[in-house]
């Protein structure tokens, strides 16, 4: 079988970790910071030595194309390049340079192809430096207002528009991924989970990406001092709080094993250890494949009663997401390639979000994951082994292949 | 039996409540803050208009004092005159304005005794601006270090040092309080909680000052990404938190009713939605009047495993206070003279700190309580009716003569 060169990869990593490098294992690339943009120099100068088409539309996505049959779709590869604050260097920037990687293999191999394929850069899915997340796929799928998006500022004042404008990389609306002219993505991106290094899984078949809720929820007590308010007087907002997390763990842990809880965060009024707090929020985030299961945790939610521990609760919707089926034909050839290869697979839902769960509501969609050593993501430890990275190129030429095929 | 009079009452709580007015039923009256100089110059106006004796010592404690026998040592009443931010008209100048209106009946009624009679304001109780509370009747008492209490600092950067020295009020050593000089200190205090109005009960015979320990735990657990990390796999932070709190909730409601205990303050890390808490701290403040009761909190603290919901659990002492027991033959003049009036009364042990508390390790001393409506305290909401106010004084009067007598 065809396969990618393990050197030219570990190349690609290991020149573009140089980009935002925090010196500790890590990156900081913000999206069209300096570090960001000598990253897109950098692929677009690959890209153009292999003799690619570059292209640039409104939202400064970068589209890479090698040359095939002009009256056809092009067939698309790609993640994100830019990272969270001291990220890693596989996060989003494994799926583009796995696509280049695919790109050089089809040109250097001669490999024969009818549809164009093309390697996508989408601008700023990590929303780390403007909001939100995955903007720019977000933008070109209907997702979100563009003029909201471009007046998004970062920390220091700058705008999202502002730094498009400077970065070089604006370019035109009809440049836009649509489906006339594009037939396919795949994105590959590590797992930021366990569980395929766990039970040692070479490659993630995902099938799509799970549907989710995210509730704040609320306790309103009284505020009284702790030497003076016997425990009968009071209305302890935090014990409320306390009360109500034990009641989703106890309710939630006899739900479909699959699923995922969170109360990542909570806060408590006045804060001081000799008051008694007034006001506690906490956050529910709930993650499954299966929007029956998100129903169930949604009547838990809702039996939670109006009073707990004599203070007032409430709970309100703060966001959610559908699940996301990828294409179940495409998702079937990462599947097939992986095995044909020897690779071990898992059939798996994403639970964080990604481009290519706004793409797919347009064009037909995939992802391949690859494993993320102890899971660790979003932080300099994020490690996936050069061998994995290579298994995962490998599937997702043979399934560009597939699709070119068909 | 010799009363104090109702309408000069009202009007120094009136005229008081000027000084640092909120114009929202409260004041902000920050130590040697202008609003607090306002209400010291005003005590001393109408201290002198009795004819009573004006000193402060190096750390601007006031003492005002009607003659008696040079012979003899003083007997002290006061409290503070400094408020926290946003807070009442009651706390601490309450015990300030009655002294000055038992002072006022003793002048004007030419009621005879033998010892001086000392109305005192003891300099930042609140450690609201300068950090610590009973900043000044610690220092003479040697509870502090008095450099280190100099060099405490507001927010804005200046020095207790300085702001005592803009003061005016700053005195001499020699004039600090000694056991020499004087006798004794009755301190009349608002409850600060809700027991005595709950109860309909006019004056709180107060034996003593709760003890207390403040403990700050630790749980430190594993941060990764809500949405990729199955339930099995966690090291959730503010999970082990909840579960431990649960914990010291149900074993420390079997001890005895008097203890009261507060989780006031909780903070979890990263505390963003999507990610798993790595590390949640939270504090236990546990006070009663008996330390067999704090032994046994204590026990069932070190009970605590090292190891709660695969997170690592600790816990370190934050400070704690030993009970402290008022002068018993005082306390039992506070009772017997309420009685005589036909007050109701209830013996019980303050939770907040009070100056009377240091002072009572040099000389004897004891307090009187009156009820806090709703148990509302440090806030504008603080109220006590002016005929609780009065019952307070008319307690405080008697006791001094009481204490003059023996």
């Amino acid at each position: 079988m065809l396969m990618c060169n393990k050197e030219r990869l570990q190349d690609k990593i290991t020149t573009f970790s140089k980009f935002g490098d925090t010196g500790k294992g890590g990156i900081t690339r913000l999206s069209l910071s300096p570090a960001a943009l000598e990253a897109r120099e950098e692929f677009c100068k690959r890209c153009k030595a292999l003799g690619m088409e570059i292209k640039t539309d409104d939202m400064a996505n970068i589209y890479a194309t090698i040359p095939g049959d002009e009256n056809l779709p092009a067939i698309m590869m790609g993640s994100h390049a830019d990272s969270v604050k001291q990220g890693g260097n596989y996060d989003g920037i494994l799926g583009v340079l796995t696509g280049l990687e695919v790109a050089e293999t089809i040109v250097t191999e001669k490999i024969p192809h009818k549809h164009p394929i093309t390697v996508v850069i989408w601008t700023n899915e990590e929303g780390a430096r403007f909001e939100p997340a995955m903007m720019s796929s977000g933008v070109i799928t209907g997702k979100f207002d563009k003029d909201v998006m471009l007046a998004s500022k970062d920390t220091e004042g700058i705008t999202f528009k502002e730094a498009l404008e400077a970065s070089g990389y604006m370019g035109e609306v009809e440049n836009r991924m649509t489906p006339e002219k594009y037939r396919a993505l795949v994105e590959l991106h590590v797992e930021q989970g366990p569980v395929l290094e766990d039970e040692k899984i070479d490659i993630g078949v995902v099938e799509g990406v799970c549907g989710m809720i995210n509730y704040e929820f609320t306790f309103a007590g009284q505020a009284d001092h702790a030497g003076t308010t016997p425990m009968k007087y009071r209305k302890d907002a935090l014990y409320a709080a306390v009360k109500t997390i034990q009641y989703l763990h106890d309710e939630l842990d006899k739900l479909d094993s699959k699923l995922v809880y969170t109360t990542g965060k909570i806060s408590a009024h006045p804060n001081i250890h000799t008051v008694i707090p007034d006001l506690v929020k906490f956050t529910l985030d709930a993650r499954h494949q299966d929007p029956e299961v998100i129903n169930q945790v949604l009547e838990i939610i809702k039996a939670i009663p109006k009073t707990v521990e004599k203070c007032e609760a409430s709970f309100e919707k703060a966001w959610s997401r559908n699940t996301v089926h990828f294409h179940s034909e495409f998702v079937n050839y990462v599947e097939k390639n992986a095995k044909e290869f020897g690779y071990t697979t898992k059939r798996m839902y994403s639970g964080p979000g990604h481009d290519a769960q706004f793409i797919t509501d347009i064009i037909p969609t995939t992802m391949i994951f690859v494993p993320s050593e102890k899971g660790h993501s979003h932080c300099e430890k994020e490690f996936t082994p050069l061998e994995n990275c290579l298994k995962g190129a490998n599937v997702l030429l043979q399934t560009v292949l597939d699709i070119d095929k068909k």
